[in-house]
């Protein structure tokens, strides 16, 4: 046993087909639904170019014998997958498709990834329950090894607090996921989300946020070079609620709130964070406007609050990721396999956890790839041994002889 | 000689009490002007709180046997403070006031460093011609020492480009500096501003975008640790138009058009532009939306044209602009001392440029306190040679002995 490394995917996404989704929508928003649904598919079809034509042959012959994309919402196809990876649990996050694949719904209504503060209040709410609903029976498949993200949107704070205790209710361990961007809505320094941060900590469900939205379309309009400036800045719109957490006080009035980043590296926080330490500290740069501006509401460092209440869900973290880990904290740092989109590592994650973590310390590599999210989500390894014992990438997988 | 090294700021500001300004403003919009100044002082008055006034009086105690704030417009004050500090020669940007000093004027109709796309388009434009022609007659005196920058508004093309030749005619070698949120106009990328750049390219005057502006007021709000907020992400702010120029093309159509950042630091050139070239490499993460979309428009990578059209004037550069100026590139990095702002070096340069430069190699020492900017901006070293050998810090002042 000791042999083997617990892998946990801190961020693998699902999602069913759009008739399967229909069923969990509430009837009466069903109309607008399919709508939505045949708008989806008519804008994937203006999307495509040659270019991503071509990447989707490739990528569908690379996923044939793997399933395809079914693992998407059938449990059974994705334990395979998961056992084929080394995979033993899993933080499961909407919208499983991110390229076009076809047959993979979005999220109804952007209440997923691309939610933000202003989409339709009533519609979004309809997406999230209905997301959420679908989400409790997919994770009711081997439980222990699956802890749902549940989705919160925020328009109204009462009902955001209500889908968070529905989701500890229904055992939506992942814990919940909220709008990287709030748009028109307060922003999450606001102290209006309070009843949130207090649900969220009260429940011990973690509060995250994922990357996936980017500038507002006005801001570059469809102008040469979008698609290379969007995921060059898309790494800020999905750092953006860190700063208003920390710097909000949200983690000071919220000790026990867990925060988590998913998919957005991991690389910029330790410049980042330690820049927001040396305002604190009054330096030269900032002494014009006085301690209360950086001190008010923060007893700690801001590093003291990343390092206590925040995680980086860096996923397919690069090497930067690794030789930086000690700076960003290695306790702070979680693996994710990003299973089923093609950005991820399935269907080859053994060969890419070798090639990754050859040379790191095993004690690093345990706490990354699975202790760290084991006591985030509040997995059980106890349940999760046999699978482990099973499928679990050894140390020799990893690290050769 | 060799002895000493050419300093030379390539981030100062300077600008005149409300009533000069006034002088240089077309008659027509002086009550308008008028009105714009009663209103900004009763601004800085509400922001006051007792830290700013506390912090404003223990500056004014620092800078009261340096002439005060009075070197901001008068350039015989000036000229014997940049003697005091060992600085050769100067680029120079507006609103020398960050801290609310008062006496000072911010540029006329915010054309200035809080200039955004989104200002009204008319009186921003009288405000710049009101600065650009109170800079031609203030670097009229020592102009060997002095770079101005002019100010052109993007919102109207034609009128940009009469600016930017006018601006060559009158030496403001400084260049030019844009807005650094374009706000509602489009985007820095969108090839409608393709005949600025060409002006710019066809004068040799270099672009600049100056740090200053932050997240839109609807962002935020009033809320908790705002200001902290704001120092942490205005980073970004500044950084943005630089993938917009790089990644929309604009130096591939555009060969020898300059480009420099002004106080945005460079820490973060290097993971940003790391990054920009992985993806136009193709890169596992971005595989899916094909080469064309990271590579159309661009035959080089982006850190090529970073290397050969962008520079960083990371005015009072930290240990880590040092530290990684190999990675930033050594000929890519420019000092200043932000003269006279308090969070700049002034009254202490030479203190500061000992403790931060004391164990760097002398070779790359005199490239960034000096020679790389007397090529961006085309300042004679044989007429600052005499100014040099008067006052310019020797290399035992820097190194020790």
């Amino acid at each position: 046993m000791s042999e083997r490394y617990v892998l946990i995917s801190t961020d693998s996404h699902a999602g069913p087909p759009a008739e399967q989704y229909r069923d969990y929508i509430e009837s009466r928003y069903r109309p607008a639904f399919d709508e939505a649904q045949t708008e989806a598919e008519a804008m994937r079809q203006l999307a495509e170019t040659d270019d991503t034509r071509r990447f989707l042959d490739e990528w569908d012959k690379e996923i044939g014998e793997h399933g395809g994309m079914r693992g998407a919402w059938d449990p059974v196809v994705r334990d395979k997958e998961m056992d084929h990876d080394g995979v033993a649990a899993e933080v499961v996050f909407p919208d499983a498709d991110s390229a076009g694949v076809g047959g993979v719904a979005k999220t109804p209504f952007t209440a997923g990834l691309g939610s933000t503060g202003d989409d339709d209040p009533e519609l979004t709410l309809a997406g999230a329950w209905a997301h959420n609903r679908w989400l409790v029976d997919f994770c009711a498949n081997s439980p222990e090894r699956r802890a749902g993200v549940a989705l919160v949107p925020m328009h109204d704070v009462s009902a955001a607090v209500r889908l968070i205790e529905w989701s500890a209710e229904h055992d939506l361990r992942g814990g919940i996921m909220i709008p990287t961007k709030w748009g028109r809505l307060p922003s999450y320094n606001d102290p209006v989300y309070d009843p949130v941060w207090a649900a969220a900590a009260a429940t011990g469900l973690p509060l995250h946020t994922h990357s996936g939205v980017g500038p507002d379309p006005d801001d570059y309009g469809y102008t040469p070079g979008l698609i290379a400036i969007y995921t060059t800045e898309a790494y800020w719109w999905a750092a953006r609620p860190l700063w208003a957490l920390i710097l909000g006080g949200v983690f000071e009035r919220h000790p026990s709130l867990k925060y988590v980043i998913a998919e957005n590296g991991a690389w910029w926080t330790p410049d980042i964070i330690s820049r927001m330490d040396s305002k604190w500290e009054g330096d030269h740069a900032t002494r014009k406007f006085g301690p209360a501006a950086f001190r008010s509401g923060l007893t700690m460092r801001p590093s003291e609050y990343f390092d206590r209440n925040c995680w980086m869900a860096a996923s397919v973290m690069g090497d930067v990721e690794v030789e930086r880990r000690h700076l960003i904290g290695v306790g702070n740092l979680l693996w994710g396999s990003d299973y089923p989109h093609p950005e991820g590592t399935w269907p080859h994650t053994r060969t890419w956890l070798a090639e990754r973590f050859r040379d790191v310390p095993q004690e690093d590599v345990r706490r990354i790839l699975g202790l760290t999210a084991a006591g985030v989500y509040g997995f059980d390894l106890d349940s999760l041994a046999p699978h482990v014992a099973r499928i679990g990438p050894t140390v020799t997988d990893i690290h050769g002889t």
